[in-house]
């Protein structure tokens, strides 16, 4: 099997990855020796990240949960598990929407970020008995779990715009389940006993896959203009690289920015020559 | 001479700097050699640029325009010069306050971040005869100069929260007023003919410190705790290093994100085991 | 004809009126002294049009126009043509999305207080260059019109969100049109020679009901509450009216913000007694 | 006394009256038959309470909360306790100053409002250990009282931006307190025992006066431009009212929005006569 897998390998350069939980894993494989070509993590571009992350996973989430639902989101409690690109994008457009916001995090940084930018913040077992609409948006496991299905009002709706169906513990929900049936394309409703019932969207997959439209080709023009120049880059300089996870060069990705601009008919700035020089110097004060 | 400093040097093992121009110059200085100890760049730190230079400048420098001139926000037309850490705190604000804004930038990434924020984004030169008011946040020389004040509206202020008193062509400014006076405490009116009239405040210097008391302690505290253990850091490490400039180590910067959140009243969750190993995985999948 | 129309009226005891336009209508045939019952302006309770028109419209035209277009919000510049009770939640919803919004009325109070509230205000011909989407809710007829066409951007869109189909003049498009195609179901692409398109969603009917699921149950239920107690008052009361346009009577609205906030597990405090007092008084000050 | 009081008012043809609650107290006069002369409410002027109340007072009283504390607004918790004109003003930009903002109301109808709107909305109770900043502005007495007092945190601010100095219970606090002292112009330290403080700005008076400098003249233009023209219509009509509380005519009110549009260069669209005709039919449809 080795073998025939290596045989797989002739000939590949390199390879890019699109996704936060992409690179986490191939940086896990570098770790650990695993990794057997050179990886761009277009993801990390920040062309890519700080645009399809944010304002499309933004966007295609509310989209998909309107779709899903038609919920009104104005005067709802919306929890929103995470505060990475994808997360606060997400929990922007809600309180964008009228929504009053929650965030969880495990990091406190990004934790101290959610509270500046006028969010929430608590812990999930706080979160569960207050939200009506819950999203996970972590790249982990098992965000949402047993204690907090328990704690939840009749009603709450959950769903998933992080990666795969791990981050709700579906296993759990169906356990702890009396009956459940499809109410709506996307939504299931589980029934928990004492007449509490708990809805579940698009299976637990991602909701602006599974019941809108992904995210627009306005922001994916970008994300794939980065695969489109790494793929280039590779073809011209794989064969020299390592086996490691590599930025996109910043070249690329200011060359991206520069013609997303021109194709909103936006124009900027130049630096005049004096300005170059200033932001160059140390000999001037006050 | 050149023995004298080196004598002041004797005994120093680092230094810690807080602000991003003052980063920039001393990045400027390692490139031409003339670094002569390390230096911890206290400024790039995320507990410190990611707040301080965000919410701190950004309500600050409100504050500080209000209490120069009591002007109304709400429906005025605000221009920020630049889209870091620091403009771009000013424009959330100004836009908060009920202001229509608009970015300048030289830097298309930002650009178009601060577009896809929501903002107008347009040259200076566009934006000149549309602004009330006018803050440079740039970290650069003369970024609002001689043609911008020409093509102004008559009642057009202009402040800086950038850095020194020179993003601001004061000189030129002068040269075009037919006439100049004081109408309030840091107020500045000049005259440029035809009944037209630009108003400078705290004469194009810093109008969060000049005009308000800059920023609040609850955002400092964070900043001076990055100085405090980084300096604690290099005392127990600086001899060790080399002449150049330095991030604080992220353990430290975690850890006042962590005693800032305590002292805020919030508790965020913790990883469980399984996501912990979750996280550094890249067996599962679907 | 007369007669057997007075026939269909035999037994009518009054009316209700659910929307903006049909009151404003009514109210023409009141001064014209044509109604022949009562009517009761449901659009017009407070629990009907602050939520409904305001928060209602405001999403479901957001949802309309994502499932017609799936284009991105963030960083458009999105024109709304007025600022009455569904415009404004148009074009609060569409800032919310990360959009740049202009603002278009032919009221003096309305455009101030669109200003006031951050957005841009100018007039239509100056919007139409201007923006990448354009969307009504005037209530009047040919408010984007033959001019407006002629000046706007290669890739404009065009949608109705206030009533009928006559807000857009759809005429006048097809008739300076050379081609025109429909490229996703409810986006009907116009060529307007020189290489320019233009596309109008829904053949300029409410974009909200055409291309989306029209207002969310969780607003609707407030209207209907209206219209139901409506009715029971007019069964009770309505041989004593006069064939006049009514209001709702206060304590109906009252009610149905009660019980809509018992329904959100809200709960608010009531007056004290002193309060009661205080409030009715005129002797204490200071 | 009384036949004294009769010639004070001898002469006098009428008067005007600025404020939400004067207005209030102005009719309970009226309802007592204690009304001796007309007043015109230029206080629900629309150009005067949508403007200035909101607007204004939401900014001044941003303005004198950060020049009494230089406190942090940014992830601060920020209790408003009412949501009328000024109320929802102070929410508004506390919000947009990157507060998570709770709403206490006694009126059904303005609690959805403010629910709908983003807002927390809760019982005063709730509020009072959760807070870090409280602001009354309900035109109403003892809003926050003694329990509330006992049940707030170390270190929450007390401020009023409604009327006069009653809606904080002052006394109640001082009762409470073992001890207090001035730490800054504006801001007294009460110790409530077990190291707990609580800090009162301004005496409870109006914070936006007490340690700003009032609402801006940009948004007093409006309210002053009414009474000037209301006492100008009541010079030329005055003789010929009866002793009640009178609305601000619709035509002044118009042409103050006109005159203030003007003033911000901003022009708006006019109705063309077919629009005007549509608006006053009933006959078109669809």
């Amino acid at each position: 099997v080795h073998s025939r897998k290596r045989d797989l390998l002739d000939g590949i350069i390199g390879g890019t990855e699109e996704t936060t939980t992409g690179v986490v894993r191939l940086r896990s494989m570098e770790r650990a020796g695993e990794l057997r070509y050179p990886v761009i993590a277009v993801n990390d571009s920040n062309t890519k990240y700080l645009f399809d992350n944010r304002y499309g996973t933004g966007q295609s989430t509310i989209d998909g949960i309107l779709r899903a639902t038609n919920i009104l989101l104005a005067g709802s409690k919306f929890v929103v598990c995470g505060y990475g690109w994808c997360a606060r994008g997400i929990a922007i457009r809600a309180k964008g929407m009228g929504a009053a916001v929650a965030v969880t995090e495990v990091d406190p940084l990004r934790a101290l970020e959610a509270a500046m930018d006028g969010f929430l913040v608590m812990q999930l077992r706080e979160a569960a008995p207050w939200g009506d609409l819950f999203v996970t948006s972590t790249g982990n496991t098992r965000v949402i779990s047993r204690d907090h299905f328990a704690a939840m009002k009749d009603g709450a709706i959950l769903c998933n715009a992080g990666h795969f169906d791990v981050e709700i513990d579906i296993a759990a929900l169906e356990e702890m389940s009396t009956g459940r049936r499809l109410i709506r394309d996307e939504v299931e409703e589980f029934e928990l006993g004492g007449g509490k019932r708990i809805y579940l969207l698009s299976r637990g997959r991602l909701i602006n896959l599974s019941a809108a439209e992904g995210h627009p080709a306005m922001v994916m023009d970008m994300s794939f203009a980065n695969q489109a120049l790494a793929v280039e880059y590779l073809a011209r300089n794989g064969t020299g690289l390592n086996n490691v996870v590599l930025p996109v060069p910043a070249e690329i990705d200011r060359e991206i920015a520069r013609l997303k601009l021109q194709s909103m008919g936006i124009r900027i700035d130049t630096l005049t020559d004096e300005q170059e020089r200033y932001l160059a110097s140390w000999e001037w004060g006050t």
